[in-house]
Parts: C-alpha cells; sequence; structure tokens
C-alpha cells in the first residue's frame, strides 16, 4: 500500500470485532473524533447525518452495519430490518445499494448462527476491494496526468479543478478523484489543486485538509469561481468522483458538478470522472430521468455553524446531486483504465 | 414613487447636510443598524467593507463622500485627494468611475467657496437620477415578464432565477434585477424567485430579505442548484444585475454569474441583465481582456462568521467578479426598454 495512505483511517474494525470506528467527518478539519458505532441503527444515523460519505465510504459502512445488526440478533427478520435501515438512509449514491445487496446475497441463504462470520468476511472483503479499486483509479489517473501535464503549452504544475470530498475521506483508500493527485505528488509531477468549497456541506474543507496532509499545493475558492477560472485558462483539467453512473455515462456526483462541467465543455478543458466500475449502476440509461436525487434538510442551507443567515421562516431547497450528462464527460478514470463514456459497455461487458 | 420603495433607505443625507446615513449591509438580515459616515475616510472604507454595495448604490455612496470631503476643506489638493481613495476602493463597478467623474467635472472649475452646495446638489441629482432609472427598468421589465409569464407552457407563477444582490439594498430605488419582480407584484403577477446565496459573502440573504418584506414567493438555494434546477425545467427566466457592461454587451457581475449564463444557455432558458445604461463602459469592448476584476480577502473564503472552516495556512482565491460573455446574454433590461446585446450603441447612441 502506498505511503500516502496512512495519515488517518475513515473506518475500521475495533479489534474484539464488536464495534465499528469511524472518523467523524462533520467535525473536520477543525476536530478529528472518532466515533464508536455499535449498532445498526447508529451505522445508519452516521450515513444519514454524514458522519461518514462518500459513495464507497457509505457502502463500507453499510456493510459493516449488517455486521452489527446481525452481531445483535442473526435472525432473517433482523437481517431484513438491518438491510432495510441502511437502505433508506441515503438514495443517490448506488454503492450503498449494491453493498447492501451483497451483503445479503451472502448472508440471507446461510442460517442464522453461520451469518456473523460470514458478514464479517464479506464487510472486510469490500472494505479491501474498494481500497484496491482506489489504487487502480490512481494508477491510470497518473499516467493520464502526465500525458496531460506533457501536453501542458503553459509551463507550470498541472492546474486539476476538483469539487465536493472524493478523496480518502470518501473512500477507504486513496480516494477517487484525488488517487492519481496522490499517486502524482508522489511521483514528483508538479500539480495544483483548486478545492471548490462545495456549499452547503463544505466537502471542500475535507478534500483542503486531506491534500494539505501530503503537502499538494491547493487554493480554495467559492463553487461561483470555477467558470471564472476555467475562462481565464487557469484550469487544465477537471476530476470529480460519482455517485451513480448510469450504463450510458450520464453521473450523479455533488450539487454543482454539472455547472463545473459545462464550464469546461465551454473551455475546451477535459473533465474527468473518477470512479470503479462499481459506482456504475448498469440498470439505468438516463440519468436525469431515473437517478433519484435526495434532497436534504433545508437547514443546511439557510444556517451556517448553527447560526440562521436567513431571515426566519425563508424557504430553502437542498438538492445534494444533480446529473451531468455523458456528452460533457471527456472520459472516466476507472480501475481498467481511462474510458470514454461510449466504451463503458465495452470496457465492463462482465457486468453483473 | 411606488408604494413597494418605501420600507426601507440605503443612503441618506442628514437634515443639516453633515452626514451621510446608510444602512450597514454587513449586518443584514439579522441587524439594521444605521451608520453615520461623518468624513470621506469613513465613506472610502463602508464601500471597501461592503456595508455599502452594488454598483449603483457605490456610485450614489462615493458621490457623498466627495461632498463629505469638500465639507471639511473645499481646496483643489483635497477635492483631488477625495476622488482619488474613493476610486481606489473597488475597481470593477464602472459607476463608482463615473460618479467620481461627474463630481469632479462639476465642481473642479468652480472656487473652492462654491463647491459645497454644488457638491449636494450634484450628488442629490445622482440619487435621484439612479432612483428614476429603477423605475424604468422596472416598467420595461414588467412588460417582459408578462410576456414570459404569458409563454409559459407549464401552469404556475413565473419561476425567476437571480444571483447576488442587485436589488433595493444595492441601488436607490427598485433595484436593478428586483425592480421587475417589485413591479410584478404589484401588478399581481404570480412570480416565485429562486435566490442563489452568492458565496462568499451571501448576498443573497440580502435579496431573500428585501423580497420577504415584500412577500414575494422565494426559495434559496447554493449557488450549486442553478444547473440542476435549469436543468429539471424549473427556471423560466434568469435575471441578474451587472457592475460594468462593454460596449459589444460583455458582462462584469458578482462571481457565479457566468456559470448561471452558461447553464440557461444550455436549457435555452431567457438570461436578462437589468442594468441602466450608466453601467455600460463604453470604453471597452472586450470584457474578459479588459474589465478590471477585484480580488478581495482570502479570508471571505476561508472564514465564516469570523471562524475558519479550513485547516490553518490553507490558501485561497476569492475574485469577486466574473466576465459573462455577450453572446450568452439574451438581452438588456434598461431604462431604454428590453435591448439585445448587439442593440445597446444604437440604443445607446447618444451615450457620453
Amino acid at each position: 500500500m502506498p505511503a500516502v495512505i496512512s495519515s488517518f483511517r475513515t473506518i475500521w474494525l475495533s479489534a474484539d470485532a464488536a464495534t465499528v470506528q469511524i472518523l467523524d467527518q462533520t467535525l473536520l478539519p477543525q476536530t478529528s473524533r472518532i466515533v464508536r458505532l455499535k449498532t445498526v441503527e447508529q451505522a445508519a444515523r452516521a450515513i444519514l447525518t454524514m458522519q461518514v460519505r462518500g459513495a464507497p465510504l457509505i457502502g463500507v459502512t453499510a456493510a459493516y452495519g449488517v455486521v452489527l445488526a446481525i452481531r445483535r440478533d442473526p435472525s432473517d427478520a433482523n437481517l431484513r430490518a438491518a438491510l432495510e435501515l441502511l437502505r433508506n438512509t441515503r438514495p443517490t449514491a448506488v454503492n450503498l445499494q449494491w453493498a447492501l445487496e451483497a451483503m445479503r446475497h451472502v448472508l440471507a441463504p446461510l442460517p442464522p448462527a453461520k451469518r456473523l462470520e460470514a458478514a464479517l468476511a464479506k464487510a472486510d472483503a469490500i472494505l479491501k476491494q474498494e481500497t484496491f479499486l482506489t489504487e487502480e483509479i490512481g494508477r491510470h489517473g497518473l499516467a493520464l496526468l502526465k500525458k496531460l501535464h506533457k501536453a501542458k503549452t503553459i509551463p507550470g504544475p498541472l492546474q486539476i479543478l476538483t469539487h465536493c470530498n472524493a478523496g480518502k475521506l470518501g473512500t477507504p483508500g486513496l480516494g477517487t478523484a484525488t488517487a492519481p493527485m496522490y499517486l502524482a505528488q508522489e511521483a514528483g509531477l508538479p500539480l495544483h489543486v483548486w478545492v471548490s468549497e462545495t456549499r452547503p456541506r463544505i466537502q471542500g474543507a475535507l478534500t483542503a485538509w486531506e491534500l494539505s496532509q501530503e503537502k499538494i499545493p491547493l487554493t480554495v475558492i467559492t463553487d461561483n469561481s470555477a467558470g471564472h477560472l476555467l475562462q481565464r485558462g487557469l484550469v487544465d483539467v477537471v476530476i470529480v468522483g460519482a455517485d451513480r453512473v448510469t450504463s450510458r455515462g450520464d453521473v450523479a456526483n455533488k450539487i454543482g458538478t454539472y455547472l463545473k462541467a459545462l464550464a469546461a465543455q465551454a473551455h475546451a478543458v477535459p473533465f474527468y470522472v473518477a470512479v470503479a466500475g462499481n459506482t456504475i449502476d448498469w440498470t439505468l440509461r438516463d440519468g436525469v430521468k431515473e437517478i433519484p436525487i435526495e434532497e436534504r434538510p433545508p437547514g443546511e442551507v439557510t444556517h451556517l455553524a448553527g447560526v440562521s443567515i436567513y431571515p426566519p421562516n425563508i424557504a430553502a431547497r437542498n438538492d445534494a446531486f444533480d446529473v451531468t450528462p455523458a456528452p460533457l464527460i471527456t472520459g472516466f478514470i476507472t480501475e481498467r483504465g481511462v474510458v470514454r463514456p461510449v466504451g463503458l459497455k465495452k470496457v465492463f461487458a462482465d457486468h453483473p
């Protein structure tokens, strides 16, 4: 495992396997607090309140949530209830759905007495697999970044714009969008990252925090700034993660991604989505019509650090994601290489 | 003057003409505090710190700032110093430049003893003229909104998206972008306004505050949400203000405007800029190349309500404006009617 992964962990099982420990991402970067999850309800709540977030990490947390449920009560009824509870936490990230389905697939046929061991093994396997996938994404992404840096007409570091946190905090491992950045930094490729703050939850602070741990040069900007920077030629490439990708390559990702994709297209700057194949939902085609978009509490918009910034009783709307249609996407950085939207089906022809 | 103008004032002279009073916009909507400006330095500081903001109001405040300077010392040297001090507060809004030039033009030829009276008269005239212009913008904008509402294929209120505050708080009078909304509300035209929060300074709270005073239905959204709402068909028209318009119709306005214009174009939603002719800078043509963009302190991005949201020593970039090129603009709502970018030169052929 590369050295760049070791500075913190987002989720891990306690030594006695009785509790799941998570880094509470709602308190970062000011406070690094570890939270112990002892019940499936606590795991569901951690996902819902975004103590853990990022599509891959949500999937892993859900898998361990099933472990916690099974430890209490391995019955069919409790397994069903746990899956149902976890499934309803957040609708957009597909990793949550498939991680739960993977757990169900392994556990449902087993007699209750055998379920805990199997649940632990499967959750561990998902965690390991997700970690491995980020490293592969990083490897292919690094090759891409090297190529892009070589092609630069203006000397200087490769200028990368990212949005939200598709980083180590959103996955086990190196992150998706960030994996190529970490490997580029390790390889000595000069780079600089524009970190978009990502209102309302300001996940840009998470990205700034984790990139700065590895001394990757970065500058934070408001979400409003992306068009301006692209217009001024200050961005060489946009790289984001995804919460769900359809079979034709439409991408649901953090709200605001679509605006960046439009601006990248307007200035002929390549726009990449770093994503493992397991974030592709092969059952869907038209992302705008078919991907459910989570609407979160309006208070996340109207309040900052608990204080209202608006007059009382003002309505707010808080869609958590938007959909970027495939034609705006230059390519997907996946564990199987960099793939154009039209190539996804072929490259992942063996998908489940 | 329409009834809708009377609920608050943004700037006015005290009865003895010795102080200028402003509504401190940095404390709104939580606190309505009146600040008394007694010196030109205080006026300059009010502009710099955005206690007053919005291109037209900046111009008016600068004019009264000259009055304050002349009251202290009407000498040539002091007039020059005052103009210089005020001119250097904020570079992007052209109204600041022309208001100061208008003051200089009137005052410079006069003997010092005659300057105070003339300065007062000119500043008052600028205030009155700006107020009148917003009413004319409102009148032409109302006709446009009526037409757009009639053309709606889906029943319901006219859905307007705005950005920043080009409202009563940014101008004397009815605002620029908001003037048509106030008159539409008065005329009983059903409307609903999406108010974009406008990081980093959250002028969306100002817009929400002033629109809600007149009971105009509104919903606040993050800046990230505009693309998503446009994609979902939830916006019928975008209306923003401007800080400077070039002769060919490129528009400098609050950072983030450009992203909204790109998204409006992608979804064939009309994008209007409400602006008085005096915000057009006839000396410039290419907005991206020629309009100076103010860079404000990074702390406005990294701190919220005085508290850092980022790790210590993180770099931030805070461009206050961006430029939307003319091809993205459906039309300008001006005091002389609704004008396409190519029509500006003809409609304002008598410009100075």
